[in-house]
């Protein structure tokens, strides 16, 4: 499907000035249509060289580099994995990173020491603590510990009431989301007046890809797992984000033709042919989406690559905040 | 077209136990379908009877009596009637009232000042301050100054995103939005599962009002002044919630047959029969739904009595909270 992708990569191209890759619905030689594929990989490594370029000017004109303190704790093979590839997108990009690793059976307060202790640290401009924490820990407890003006994941519920608000501003917009809305951005797809339909309600992708819809004027609905007939919602929306963790769920039939699909699904299926046992695949079922829709992500490669340049940007735009640089 | 309300005011209602009125559509004599009234001045009445038993046990019980400080700063007219109906409405039910006039030239530190002495008093629960504030000062540090656990009108950013997320609760929910919410519950109107429609998308009723009727697993789709052919998507509401200030802009024709209206508009027209020259209508067409809709709020009488008492209603909680009286 990738052939069709015509990558318009203007060189005029910056952070605030995002490069245009225009969707548009192109034909196979057989007379089927055909989606652009929305290359979330390409887009975030184009972040991360913005990134990267900010970066170094920030560091030639006030002598700062910008930091991430990562807090790890526990075992679990998956959440080393993903902190692992968020200290080489750091080290890719020339953000310091800072990590802390604590045993399965550290205390709370253990864990909130090392929070406080970042939160004094003026090196460190974002911190996240993975999740999820072990079961005998109060995620909710160890979360509040992080100082607002550092709360790069964007979680703290002063930050989403501020997104909600209008005249509000959010320190930082969770990164999935904010990721799904970038890519919206960089491919040149409208949104102001358009009809949105956002698939799930998560507290971290769902409700505030929702509110960050909202506020760029598009007309928002909300389909969750209370949705009677949620095909008959989706069929009427320009944009759809889908955020449920249901393989292939959203059918080609179920969307309007020419619609964008941003699929954050990453969900596991067996597939024997492949050397793992198992293939990811979106939410939407994304060979009937390519037939229908203008422009899709693809999964793996949308995206996924999105959410670690976001937590990247929440980092650099944090050390702008502390340190007054623009 | 009340004579079609059948108004069941269950002995055992409490208010943990709202009593039902089950909307039903009935038909006159001409065979032409009438919407029920939702009548808020009668729930709004029912709610102070409930707050003032509920005001007279905590008394006895553990001898607190709830207060709310309203801080009013100028001569507005239409600001001085709305702070003498929330200390009359406060007198009625046995809150006590506290109430600061302070004169338009004013300093915000003044005001911010008065704001902290009622922080520190404990026979204050709730602190409203009357907006708009004049021009010279600015709103958001003024309100900012409201201790959260007191900010009975629930629009501190903390209170609003606790709402929009899951597993959160706010401390307040703001007065006019939970009112609605009220009115559907107290007529028995089943949310979880439906379509509703919220028009407009203000922080202090369309906004909090959409994230309400999430929490009851209704799926929402909010229209505002950017959505194009909003009809279309009032047409497929069960619910609809219309806070646009907007005379008459929902027609009969917009609505679903059997939907349930609330309308939070309250528009004054020129009316050359009443002796005030002007009449008071909603943002639905009130004589088309009735047509339509299984049931229907007046204006007035509908929602705007709903808001004094849910003022009441949260003042209420916040002293039980901070007395730790269930």
């Amino acid at each position: 499907m990738s052939s069709s992708l015509v990558f318009t990569d203007s060189s005029t191209s910056t952070a605030s000035q995002p490069s245009l890759f225009i969707p548009q619905t192109t034909h196979k030689s057989g007379g089927e249509a055909c989606a652009k594929v929305i290359d979330g990989k390409m887009v975030a490594k184009q972040i991360r060289d913005e990134i990267a370029a900010e970066v170094l000017k920030m560091k030639e004109a006030v002598g700062v580099v910008p930091g991430l303190a990562v807090i790890l704790v526990g075992d679990r093979k998956d959440s080393a994995t993903y902190v692992r590839n968020k200290k080489k997108a750091c080290e890719s990009v020339g953000i310091n990173s800072f990590e802390v690793r604590l045993p399965e059976d550290s205390t709370e307060q253990e864990v909130i020491k090392f929070i406080s202790e970042f939160n004094n640290d003026p090196s460190v401009h974002g911190i996240l603590v993975q999740l999820p924490l072990p079961s005998h820990m109060d995620e909710q407890n160890v979360l509040n510990a992080v100082d607002i003006v550092k709360d790069v994941d964007g979680f703290h519920p002063l930050n989403i009431g501020r997104l909600a608000m209008r005249g509000r501003d959010p320190l930082f917009v969770p990164c999935t989301p904010k990721g799904c809305i970038e890519l919206l951005h960089r491919y040149a797809v409208e949104i102001k007046g358009k009809r949105a339909v956002v698939i799930g309600r998560s507290n971290i992708v769902g409700m505030p890809a929702a509110l960050l819809l909202q506020r760029e004027d598009a007309t928002v609905s909300i389909v969750h797992s209370r949705t009677k007939n949620p095909e008959e919602i989706v069929k009427h929306a320009d944009i759809i984000i889908s955020a449920v963790g249901q393989p292939n769920m959203v059918r080609g039939s179920w969307l309007k033709p020419g619609a964008v699909v941003i699929d954050v699904g990453i969900n596991p299926v067996e597939d024997a042919k492949s050397p793992r046992g198992y293939k990811l695949v979106g939410d939407v079922c994304y060979e009937e989406a390519c037939k229908v829709a203008s422009a899709v992500t693809p999964v793996p490669g949308g995206v996924g690559p999105m959410t670690i340049a976001m937590l990247l940007s929440n980092t650099l735009s944090s050390a702008k905040r502390i340190h007054n640089f623009q």
